[in-house]
């Protein structure tokens, strides 16, 4: 039985989540030169995208939960852009993640990237979760870009499951 | 109708594939600290690789094809690892790209990775083709992990279809 609690989805969902977020992506006329996806939760996201919007794909990682899915005092870096960060003077980003949840990790990447000074910069985000946020958006990003709007729930995605079949057959169910 | 020189994958056949490659991993003992992703092939493998083997994902972006998807001279860097490399001296590594091809990419992170003086280091690719190699497996590579050795035939991989559906039809009618 599925958990209502939980919302299950399977990879080819969120491809065609992510086909329909390039086409509205292109319909604003945003024209980003390069991705940045946010690890490991963007990675996947990301990777569907470029098939949409062929750019390069620089990564981020970050670690705001700890191994209990807990959130630590303040985000993390993993990994960060460190030689590359110069190539963002100037140029037009795509800061791409799986969800917007406290949007605190999102914030504070924007802001770390904006210190960079791109030309522009616009998020896109599979799935924004409705509830009261922690982090914002800073008025500098030109662009937020959101799959679907959901309610504050668990989002279970395919890259995740233990066992896919049962993902799978979960994300069909409900 | 399928083209028989393509062979077509869906993400589920692929999270598969992840999965067994995950126990043969465990089943030699080979316990790495972080995982190393080239990008932007071993991204979506890697993702899902830390579902059953949960380490911190690095990435390494790696250009070796142009845009009419011809080899150029040599591998560019994209993005490296730059501050997190030093963390790489006396870990254990496992290097995730999706396919072995001419292995040059391969040979030249597996290079770069070592000179950061690995404790041990190893390489898990969902395919491996069965062709002449241009590149070498380095001999202090520990471990060479393929979750399928497949002949030299063009392969589609899921995240680079356009139409998810048509790919999900083509994977499941060969």
């Amino acid at each position: 039985m599925a958990d209502p609690a939980k919302f299950y989805l399977s990879y080819n969902q969120i491809h065609k989540t992510v086909k329909r977020l390039s086409e509205e992506i292109k319909s604003t006329g945003y024209d980003p030169d390069v991705i940045v996806a946010i690890g490991t939760g963007g990675f996947i996201p990301a990777r569907m995208l470029k098939t949409y919007i062929n750019r390069p794909i620089y990564t981020v990682g970050i670690s705001y939960y700890d191994e209990n899915d807990k959130p630590k005092d303040a985000p993390e870096k993993v990994q960060w852009i460190d030689e590359v960060e110069n190539k963002l003077e100037g140029r037009k980003v795509l800061l791409v993640d799986e969800v917007d949840d406290s949007r605190i990790t999102l914030e504070y990447c924007l802001r770390e990237l904006l210190s960079h000074k791109p030309a522009e910069i616009s998020v896109a985000v599979l799935h924004n979760k409705n509830k009261l946020k922690e982090g914002v958006i800073p008025d500098e990003v030109s662009h937020y870009f959101v799959g679907n709007e959901l309610e504050d729930i668990w989002i279970c995605y395919p890259w995740d499951a233990v066992d896919i079949d049962e993902q799978e057959k979960m994300a069909h169910t409900q």
